[in-house]
């Protein structure tokens, strides 16, 4: 069992690394990345896109070249637990989710996604033998074109020192940067 | 010279494996990091902000155990190029900004910051000399005190079934998950 081009053991061993913890989440996550990449057209350049900010996003960046940093991976805020792998340009690509239907045999990754029982209430162990046994079983496979002109970051554009911070901020904010502007999260 | 517990070049390798490419942002960005984490006590919690996604966070993630996946980065559109790393309750922390006043005795790293030449007429082995020579020195430090309430990633709450996808997504955002609810990406 392979997850990218890591054994399923190595590909643990990262999570703690980088995520800080054996995150269930991460450890799915992790197989669906697998899946979405096997789904893929070979060589081409694909952006990535998580539909929720929690764990999805370090399963990409561990597996792919997709990283918050440069870019290519855009996190979205619907709380579903799907990744998405498209063609930059043309949109073209593949979904691949967290399919409830499919849950129905693994009951203790269902009472876990669902939340269906208090955190002290899981068992843990049963919950990690569950994820490593179904794997791809947990998951569906969606083709689906991405409208990159929605995702894609946009440029800068031209740079000044903001009047009140003295700090390089994008001009196209205003006549302050958005922090001086009242956006500012410290005291 | 160290980048956090690692060399100058361990640093470099590590940037190009996990972002794709030496960004200089992000060379500069390894030296704030560094200069961050020494400029903390020790031993405590910290949360970490960056102000711009542009290239920092994968110093971040990089560098210390915040990651987007595990919510300990949270990245602000500001587009100032700073990093703060804060006590998680207490919200006690110390901000690191690229300061455009230093950077008058590195003119390349100044003409790359505020875009004063076309990419093509960047220097990068000037600009990556100077970053390099220069380091913390194009840097200053300040105390913050952040309000960690207006950062912190709301719980998900209780989860349903969509009535419209199937999909599991977090009750509070309504009658259907954001995405069936006109945010899709997708055609």
């Amino acid at each position: 069992m392979k997850i990218g081009n890591y054994s399923f053991d190595e590909y643990l061993h990262l999570v703690k690394s980088f995520h800080g913890s054996l995150a269930p989440g991460l450890v799915i996550g992790g197989f669906m990345v697998d899946l979405a990449l096997k789904s893929l057209p070979e060589g081409e350049l694909f952006d990535a896109i998580c539909e929720t900010p929690v764990c999805l996003p370090d399963a990409v960046q561990l597996l792919t070249p997709c990283t918050v940093g440069n870019g290519w991976l855009t996190v979205l805020p619907f709380g579903r637990y799907a990744v998405t792998f498209y063609e930059k340009y043309g949109g073209e690509g593949v979904r691949v989710y967290l399919d409830p239907a499919k849950m129905e045999a693994w009951p203790e990754t269902k009472a876990w996604f669902f939340k269906l029982k208090p955190k002290k209430e899981q068992d843990a162990r049963r919950l990690f033998e569950e994820i490593r046994e179904a794997g791809e079983k947990l998951l569906s496979v969606q083709r689906v074109r991405v409208r990159p002109e929605t995702l894609r970051r946009k440029k800068m554009g031209p740079v000044a020192a903001c009047p009140q911070c003295g700090e390089a901020y994008p001009v196209r904010d205003g006549e302050r940067c958005r922090a001086c502007g009242g956006e500012s999260p410290y005291r």
